[in-house]
């Protein structure tokens, strides 16, 4: 007897977890689907070199991979992201794709991290990109796909912050400090978290700026005002810089965008302080919050990268895209109490009372399924008690409940299972009449 | 540089086999759930003590698996089907999960078999299994699953074919020849595929059995007739066998619940043939065979097996279910050209012809979009000709298309792409038209 486990840092997704899971995810693909975007699948497993292609000898990532030799003696390991496989899909591909190509990937990665509360080894990445475009058209539909996203998924008080790296990178020209980007966009994307003085602290030893520096740098991200007063802003304080002159229109344009296509009010914001801190981004950065929860962090994050795939292939291949933090998202529905418990995935129960009716049963069952109603039968002739705390436990909302007096009659009795009441309807009306306790 | 290429037996999937395989999945999800059955995943990773708990020492998928050590020094592997890990699950977790317990999985599995045409080291498989009851009932609806999940994947000639594991022993108890079940059912299974000769010849070999004797087991699986027949011939032959007339009583409920509950004639046939290989069966078992492609063998098998986790726990969980061939049923499917060619997830395309309009593009695809009707905007303003290029490669069913006239005029020209045909038709009536072009 082998004792029944899982891995450290590994855990099963149960019914109560898996539910909401693939409901979240089902709405996703539907939005990316509504865009034009299509999906993708790539190996989990691939070749180390080819994971490895664009990360640096003692990166972190390094560490935290499962790595290992297969039968054939290669070695390969399991992908730790989607940006990754997706550089190499698109390099080896993009002639018969075409570009721009527009993708989303739900996928699993693996990283052996310390484990820690909320953290796991093994997790889904839920990507969405368009490449092969220099056009801020396609950072303006990442932006508008971030807000159908989120407001598919059942959130209405949101807001999209969005800046510029070409913005970011103009203040530390204008200061002298474009040697130092790198280091001082790391620190800045903190400034929401450990706060303004540990982040000059940090810019001082890391990034080797005078506190005034430092404190210029944190001027410009903490500006604020509508959209239209710091874009006006920093056009005239930037007149002469081309960089941010572009940033600027980029972001002025994604403003314009949102309110001509009809996008509710507020959504979308400017940020300075949004920096990102991948050397990775180039141009627009997003970050996404819940109002009501914005202690979590961001919930949809990404922005506009110059080469993909410069590991892979001489072939330019600009792009934009975010990324949905699902786990994330769905930890934040738990506390806000927005996903339904339950551990079934159909409202009806139709319980068992006379072995020899099981054709009934599934009759009647049939007939609420083919009117869209999922409904299950209880598996076996037990004890009405016994059938009740299953449709309890489970979080039926329904019982349909049928024995020799009823087939007699030509009735089913419906039980709204929250409350003690019970009626007799006949057989023909059962599907209108289940159809409106369920409404 | 690095090449990029991805492992020998691994397959990326691009939007031509994507589209297709997650519209399947979906379908497939939604019919479990009509039923009631709830997902749940498990990880890809576990201890190889526990995915080989009840796998024998020189069995060939220990050969095939990925295994190693990880940075811990445990030794994992990737999960080879989705069997094992129910299994590890199901005791684990029974208590809490109340039984009985229907779930289904769609899961990624890895084996490093040497690939060969059509076969893969990555595939997807997807079960569903009612367990913890010995009622009938669950085997009867594990049937009906698979008549709702085939029809809802588009097909409407198909059979599925049952029988039941206690028959099968009555006979070779019978004849004699218990001792030998195991490796004369290993050789019954391939009827089909290699005829009747071969299997007479292996069953010599194989079972140590006369060729009278295979040719008595062959002779009971061929036994041909309407389902009533079939049944009323083997309570005569095996009057005083409690065991067949069992199996029999079982199969006779299942003919009977599906007529009662409506299903159509001839979907579920009485098969003495079908046993399926494996020594974990030992009640109802299952295939299904398209009609219009039966040399591809069966696209959804299964069975009732007596104990799912004995190699984790003590408690008895007896269970029944089965598995869709996805891979097997999107080639049918290619071959019988059932599959839509198209790589884009929205049937309409909006062009861009001039850059400043964007937000009215936007705007446009956004009404469309709300009305159900999945629209892309084209990321860039470039010629017309691009723009028609890519809409014929992406699959566009729709195209709209609006400069500063159709702006000036309030109008947008429709164009179905796959004909010459133009129609300027007013904004408020578009989204009408376009639902009536897709219709």
């Amino acid at each position: 007897m082998v004792e029944p486990r899982v891995l450290k840092g590994f855990r099963d997704y149960p019914p109560a977890l898996m539910i909401p899971r693939e409901r979240l995810m089902e709405t996703a693909r539907q939005v990316f689907r509504s865009y034009g975007f299509a999906p993708i699948d790539t190996p989990a497993l691939e070749l180390t070199e080819v994971l490895l292609a664009k990360v640096e000898d003692g990166a972190e990532i390094n560490k935290q991979l499962y790595r290992f030799k297969d039968a054939g003696g290669r070695d390969v390991a399991l992908r730790f992201d989607l940006t990754v496989p997706l550089a190499r899909f698109a390099a080896q591909h993009y002639i018969e794709l075409g570009l721009p190509f527009r993708r989303y990937h739900l996928g699993t990665v693996w990283r052996g991290e310390t484990p820690q509360a909320g953290r796991f080894r093994e997790f889904m990445q839920c990507d969405f990109d368009t490449i092969g475009t220099l056009s801020n058209a396609a950072d303006v539909e990442i932006a508008l796909v971030i807000n159908d996203l989120i407001t598919a998924l059942g959130f209405d008080r949101f807001e999209i912050r969005v800046n510029n790296r070409l913005v970011l990178n103009g203040l530390l020209a204008q200061l002298g400090l474009e040697e130092n980007t790198s280091a001082l966009l790391r620190s800045l994307d903190k400034l929401a978290k450990i706060g303004r003085d540990k982040v000059i602290a940090e810019m001082q030893t890391e990034a080797a700026v005078t506190s005034d520096q430092a404190a210029q740098v944190i001027a410009l991200a903490e500006t604020t005002g509508s959209n239209a007063v710091i874009l006006d802003q920093l056009n005239r304080r930037f007149e002469d810089n081309e960089g941010v002159r572009k940033g600027v229109k980029n972001l002025r344009e994604m403003v314009d965008v949102f309110r001509t296509s009809g996008v509710p009010d507020g959504r979308l914001r400017v940020d300075l302080s949004i920096c990102r801190g991948l050397d990775y981004y180039t141009g627009t950065v997003y970050e996404t919050f819940l109002l009501d929860k914005p202690d979590i962090g961001s919930v949809c994050s990404g922005g506009r990268y110059d080469n993909l795939a410069g590991s892979f292939t001489r072939q330019a291949l600009p792009g934009v895209g975010a990324s949905l933090g699902l786990d994330r998202l769905i930890a934040a529905m738990e506390t806000l109490e927005l996903l339904p418990k339950t551990t079934t995935t159909a409202p009806v129960l139709v319980f068992q009372l006379d072995a020899s009716r099981y054709g009934d049963y599934q009759r009647m069952a049939r007939t609420l399924r083919t009117a869209g109603i999922g409904t299950e039968v209880y598996p076996e002739a037990k004890k009405l008690g016994q059938q009740f705390q299953y449709a309890e436990r489970r979080g039926s909302k329904i019982a349909l409940i049928a024995g020799g007096n009823e087939f007699a009659q030509g009735t089913w009795n419906i039980k709204i299972l929250a409350t003690t009441e019970q009626t007799p309807v006949s057989e023909a009306d059962v599907v209108a009449t289940v159809q409106k306790l369920l409404a």
